[in-house]
């Protein structure tokens, strides 16, 4: 199905290459797929990386909801809108919050921050079960904390009347509406995350993990410009769950399964679209 | 006409060539423009790689749609425009996109996302014909699925209501502002894109396809902040003829050959002015 | 209690160290932590670049708070914000000045322009106690003058009945509140600085000196985003004292301590989580 | 006066060099300043790169000018503010083209787009006297003609009334403080231009001719932050001429000595500081 890989520039194409569709793939790449990761690595638990990994993504979850959900309630609790950041100075606290943690913690745990962009990456065989299912702990914790900590600010009544930064999805919406923007938000995200940090892109480009959290950073900005007036925007289980425990409203937990079910089909998507249309992966390594 | 090449550096310039004007063009440069594409590249239609850019290109500008016309809808429909992302919001979200969807396709089909910009790279012979033919197909495709998308989530009557985000010149201008408009804007987009993929700059910075694509997506934003409040701003032919289809009412209709000629003429003239007054390129090809 | 240092990709992680918890550290690190700074240099105080550096700081956090008090003053005294820049503006004022003050300053006296980062800094022995005490006083003699500058411009009555930029706790925040603001915000802001200034990160990429100033800029905006409507966000203390002065008000002073100890234990915990947490010093330098 | 040259990494300081304050420049540099351009350079006037830099200067003042005015247009037409990109979008449209057209013509011309950057760097003598008039006179034409093609767009009544984007200072400042207000903003720019485009760290990192354009663009935007309620912000007297031509009223040539005599303050002092304080180069061409 797929002949060769070719790296066409920036608006541009290269014709160097002309491999007839179905032509076994070549072995003289420039660059190595890494080798899927295990599902269950012994290894791992004994080392203490794996839970410096967890403590960075705790941490950094804590600080994403802290920030972002202490923004929300700043322009939610203001007379005027006008006076606050805006609407836009909400979709800037997530999208710059994710740029700048992605960039502290890229290093040290690979800079998820979200559930979501765990299990896309842990479908791509990019980590394994055990690290994913270890990090999605450490980033729900994180997210609940931080919330409670935006709480413990506010009166606790005010902070219930202004929706407590929770997820829902808006009045005028259906369900189906709420979770096919949570679909498609989240195949952008992670989309851009296997853009970013694809193994060819990579090899060509050492800088790669100190420039991509900007385009992630700016998936995740964009997609709040668009959908906070459907859902709040989610895109993030840890995020919606986190702000949901805090919050704890019928109307919330209501919806709250949209928060879950969206990310994960829109991450299993970008993953089949990126490991296998783009990259054509399985098809290679049969080759 | 055109001596030698000469890089002035940023804020700087170097004296150390001076070659009269006229004289022929000197070999030993350090980088190699590409030769010209062929018209028709048979070879193309049977390698995959042609069709994964096809498709890569339908997705970009698929999910470039349904951000930047949701975003739209959420600005017109609110009752005060204090409580959105506003209108700064909204030439964020479209040049956002180009920033980030650039940045993830460049290295499949070359990011372009635009027929516009389609045709000024072919016209400077970066493409062939077939594949700029493709990529305009699959881009106005993937337009017309990103607006209906759009058009699913809101409800047909309040989608129609609000404009749709469809292009059209508005009350106070005339048809030529509107086109004038289009020209000047697909000119700044058009000449970014040039100068960001110029060969020359390429042979001395590997990064540049990870950078470029940031100038991009500002051109964009730009042309955006400016030419909103008279034509909403197009720019990009694939994505007003996507939201015109979904809107389907006649005031955009009669204004829609306008960002066709518009973009079009913009984006000749930028590859003229790239191509033959800073680059000088037929004068050299015959030295 | 750490075994080796891991790299982690983003978005993804490596199997290839599988160090138990408690072995000793590896030798073989591809990069070098520098040595602790002592707490007294003598040679410093007859070395041009010492003073150099503390003109480059007096400077910076000149126009940082010239920039930044000027465009709160522009905002608070017009009648409706909307024909302003906005609060969403100031942030950016805040978080831009960084941005483009330590990419100027950088190479020149290590672009700290806040006493917090320098007490960080100091806390990790980056550098010696006699420059760290030469730069905050350097740093509070700019900001003094810098907010000065702009009380010329407004007249004194308006300056003051604007608040003069001056941090206090807002109405229906506590000062514990208030505290918790500073020291979470500052924590995000020297842990930032502390991830782009890193030894195993400058070693692997020159760029880091260039590139690191965008993060550290947009985590002083985000915080700016999120804490104005607390206390107007310091995370700074030669700016809260700088404007505090010109300012002169009781009230402003009652809460002054804030600004002082908050900013100070935020960028001791971020200290603490880097050095100890994330990079495990004290425990290396004893295998 | 100067001993040594010290590189300090961002946010750390290195003790490597201790060279007491008087003595004689060492010689070990591992860059080199590169020689003062001549006043008068004959050879410039018969190189094809002299006129083609010239018209890239024209073009990109021109394209400046064009989105710069549109936007205050589309600013100052609406009824609210609200339904606008706001005075924030104008600030993001000035500094936003900086950023594009400074990443555009970096290598064709140095990418100046101001006068007040070309007078600064002639009297860091980075170009001959020729070269520097020959800029400014492009400059300012291609700013009249941008400023013109706005003036085409919006009716000629509705643009006097709404200012033309002209710049005045503002009722409630004196002159004297809208002087102060364009060095202080002008010495921004400048020296953030001298920072980006140092010999010291050009050679180190040859990204900089493309990572510059963003702190350039950044300084611009900051300083219309701040300044545009007082003076409109200038900064540029190509700007400035261009837009005072085109709106041609008394109140507006009656401040414009100020924007040309303000811009060349403001860049000459950030010329000296840079130039004298930061790298002594007058004391070190002596040792």
């Amino acid at each position: 199905m797929e002949g060769k890989e070719e790296d066409v520039k920036l608006g541009a194409n290269k014709f160097s290459e002309r491999q007839p569709i179905g032509t076994s793939a070549q072995t003289d790449k420039d660059y190595k797929e890494p080798p899927p990761a295990p599902l269950f690595e012994p290894g791992e638990l004994t080392s203490w990386s794996f839970y410096r990994a967890g403590i960075a993504e705790f941490i950094a979850t804590f600080l994403f909801l802290y920030i972002t959900i202490l923004t929300v309630m700043g322009v939610s609790k203001a007379p005027t809108k006008c006076s606050t950041v805006g609407v836009q100075g909400i979709a800037w606290a997530f999208g710059g919050m994710i740029f700048a943690l992605v960039y502290c913690t890229a290093g040290i745990s690979g800079g998820h921050i979200n559930p979501a962009v765990t299990f896309g990456l842990f479908l791509a065989r990019k980590l394994s079960l055990t690290r994913a299912v270890f990090y999605i702990i450490m980033q729900t914790l994180g997210a609940i904390c931080g919330a409670g900590v935006v709480k413990g600010f506010e009166k606790s009544s005010t902070f219930e009347r202004l929706g407590g930064g929770a997820n829902v999805v808006a009045h005028g919406y259906t369900k189906g509406d709420g979770l096919g923007a949570e679909i498609v938000g989240t195949f952008i995200l992670v989309y851009t995350v296997f853009s970013a940090t694809d193994a060819k892109r990579n090899a060509r480009d050492s800088h790669v993990p100190i420039l991509a959290p900007l385009p992630i950073g700016f998936a995740v900005f964009l997609v709040h410009l668009a959908t906070i007036p459907i859902t709040g925007t989610g895109i993030n289980p840890a995020r919606s769950l986190g702000a949901a425990i805090i919050y704890n409203k019928d109307h919330a937990w209501d919806d709250h399964w949209i928060f879950w079910v969206g990310p994960f089909i829109g991450a299993a998507l970008a993953a089949v679209y990126h490991q296998i249309v783009i990259r054509a992966i399985p098809f290679k390594s049969r080759a």
